[in-house]
């Protein structure tokens, strides 16, 4: 009799809790959609202060406008902090021909994150088109000395996940100038990771690794479409030239910020929950998928929280993270500070694939906690929130190392994020406001599952 | 042992039948995305022929081009169905101002589907802002008579899946015209059903009921920007004046065409499976979402089963319906001619959602087929579909009727449907390819099960 209170008893403690729960889901989604200013913030971000990228006046401009935005939301502490981040800038437009005996047809350009210029009066070489970096090594640097080098490994359409296929062909950006150089190439140029066929050539970091300057070859992406006009025409001419122009340059370091603010716990301000997204963009649009929504949505996720007057039992912490897409400066100088400071950690939640509708959660955590945010799968699925797996979570939260900690990447939707992905039609006009509030209530609901019941 | 070994054979049987059919959906994906004419398909009815609004040139075209393609694919019978379709055309572009003293403001407004015209002059009266149908029997007479009523409901924000915002609005837009009439009104505007703030008046169906000719008043929609101006507007200035000027016309019925392909089934070739869409749009966009992507979806279905080929047991039957927007009656003829015909329905699937992100399906069925359909969940999962619910699946499938029948929903993600239905900018570049593909893939996965499993 006395088991059978007690199990009336705690499955009565179990129903309240998950009727909490659930109202509290219900809340933290009707905010979002109703009374968030996440979508106005991200209007200001792309609109008013447009790209961010790092070391630039725009990424100056992102600090200032959301620390005023984080401390106008009435928080325990905004600070910033100091981090050195590499400036890279673009210069004039590029320019490339494809010059097949005496006609010359312009393809779409950009200079990768990070490249060398070419001469002033550009580059005019043979092309050698590979489809892997293991392919440079078979043609040698008999067939690749003086010539420019394209990458044209398309990303795999049949992978459910865009994610997948954008994995399996990144190394062609981030190595294809290193690589190709040892072989005495003059440039490269690599096709967009996008899986649309279209006209806009799509940029990102690429790395010359322990090279000298004088081993550094020019490097740009080529448009979807580019890249296949000109595999069409190698096909008939293998000795065509490309002419390429790029007028990048590096600008060594300078002073940039992470900015911060944080709702203090209650009952274990010592322990931290970090929410954020990275404040810098690319150049070329304006960074409102990547990464401008993942900033906006974790300040929403302690706006809900003030809005609910939630008093979280541990110390919730918003981080804009500067310099992601080129050198992650900012995420290594968090968790230098971090644990300079001897702060404890036990929890961190990234938004950086996009302001889609939200599908569920990548995690990095052991088993048992694992297990724990599965069953916390009901609570999500009026939210048609169900894709929860371990991987990937996000690279600003990298490089958080606790004995404990569990990390956490919002996985929206991805079949539209390379579309947009380091390009100039990564703009405001590419959000949907419902997506982008989603998307901040499910980070939101995780948080305050996290901050309940802890990790295990 | 004899029963271990009985287990033992049970459980290879079905992992044997678990992997055939996950092998059958790995495949209905990868052809989906790699090799499938779906999108080119919806290209070419969106910008080559363009609205195909009931009874008009467009929607002519659209049949002949379907089943031209459908004739392409090899199917065992392509066919036409005659059906009557009312014809309704919009006339000149609609104009409307908000006259407030001696300033007037255009709004941008469009005339409701089946709507009376205006005298050719316009016409001119104060506005009386309403939030429900109800509120005309309170305000009576007196306060409506040569009045144009104005609908202002919202869609609610709040709501996971929009379709329930939209169904909670419609009755204003269906039967605004027919209940203000009763009250002497002399027209009415309804707020544009549509979740974002934006300037594109969505148009839809209005009835008149059993109004005779004297008592039909011009019907329009006004953008949801429009409508929060006016709605301030008339806060300011009860007694300001609204004109609007609309030029459409009914035209009577004219002929038109259901387009049907089939393979036959091996096993039962009577039993026949239906998939489709309504061909048929509204005439400000070219209806790519609606529904023209759920036409070139249901086609795709086929393609990729003569692609596979695969021999269904049962005869899988596309149909394109006629006229779903505007009276139904490409659904209604083809019950009627399958019951002349004595045919047996054994299954029924329409895309009607828009080509966005799969989620999951609608069902309209028994209990023991729907727990049938959540065995096949984990079939789905790896395709991020989740979302099996009972509830309304398709209009041009409703009427289908029999004694065992399952009817069946693609419920795609509903975020952005409504910035987009029944309004100009629902067009070719509002779809994205491989949402598309991947809501024909998971299409041709449940056809594929059931055809495979039957209906209980």
């Amino acid at each position: 009799m006395k088991k059978l209170a007690l199990s009336l008893f705690l499955f009565t403690a179990f129903l309240q809790a998950q009727t909490q729960d659930e109202q509290m889901l219900r809340k933290l989604y009707t905010t979002a959609l109703t009374d968030s200013k996440c979508y106005a913030w991200l209007e200001h971000l792309s609109n008013t202060i447009g790209q961010r990228m790092s070391g630039s006046d725009g990424a100056a401009k992102g600090v200032l406008y959301t620390q005023k935005e984080l401390e106008a939301l009435g928080l325990d502490r905004v600070f910033l902090q100091e981090v050195m981040v590499p400036k890279w800038v673009r210069g004039a437009k590029e320019t490339a021909y494809i010059v097949d005996k005496k006609n010359k047809t312009e393809v779409p350009i950009c200079a990768l994150g990070g490249s060398v210029a070419t001469p002033k009066q550009g580059i005019t070489a043979e092309v050698v088109e590979v489809h892997t970096l293991k392919e440079l090594e078979i043609l040698g640097e008999d067939k690749l000395k003086g010539k420019i080098v394209f990458y044209n490994r398309p990303m795999e359409p049949e992978n459910i996940d865009a994610f997948v296929s954008y994995g399996r062909c990144g190394d062609q950006r981030r190595a294809g100038a290193m690589e190709a150089s040892k072989f005495g190439a003059v440039g490269v140029i690599v096709r967009s990771l996008n899986l649309r066929s279209d006209d806009f050539p799509h940029t990102g970091a690429t790395s010359y690794g322990d090279l000298i300057d004088e081993q550094k070859i020019p490097a740009a992406a080529i448009s979807t479409n580019g890249a296949d006009l000109l595999s069409r025409k190698l096909k008939a001419n293998p000795h065509l030239q490309f002419y390429m122009k790029l007028s990048c340059q590096s600008l060594g370091e300078v002073l940039s910020h992470n900015v911060i603010g944080e709702i203090k716990g209650t009952e274990h301000p010592e322990r931290i929950m970090v929410v954020g997204g990275h404040l810098d963009s690319w150049d070329l649009g304006d960074g409102s998928h990547d990464d401008g929504a993942g900033c906006v949505q974790s300040m929403a996720v302690l706006e809900f929280f003030k809005k609910l007057q939630y008093k979280p039992k541990n110390t919730i912490r918003v981080v804009l993270y500067m310099n992601e897409e080129f050198g992650g400066k900012g995420g290594k100088k968090y968790e230098e500070l971090s644990k300079a400071n001897n702060e404890n950690h036990i929890f961190a939640l990234e938004s950086d694939a996009g302001g889609f509708s939200p599908r569920g959660f990548s995690f990095e955590c052991d088993d048992a906690n694992f297990a724990k945010i599965n069953g916390w799968k009901p609570l999500f699925e009026p939210y048609l929130i169900h894709n929860f797996f371990k991987g990937h979570t996000g690279s600003d939260i990298h490089p958080l190392t606790s004995e404990k900690i569990v990390k956490a990447g919002l996985r929206p939707d991805s079949q539209r994020y390379f579309d947009y992905h380091h390009a100039a039609n990564d703009t405001f006009d590419a959000i949907n406001k419902r997506e982008l509030e989603l998307g901040a209530a499910t980070m939101a609901a995780l948080v305050y599952l996290f901050d309940q019941y802890g990790i295990d």
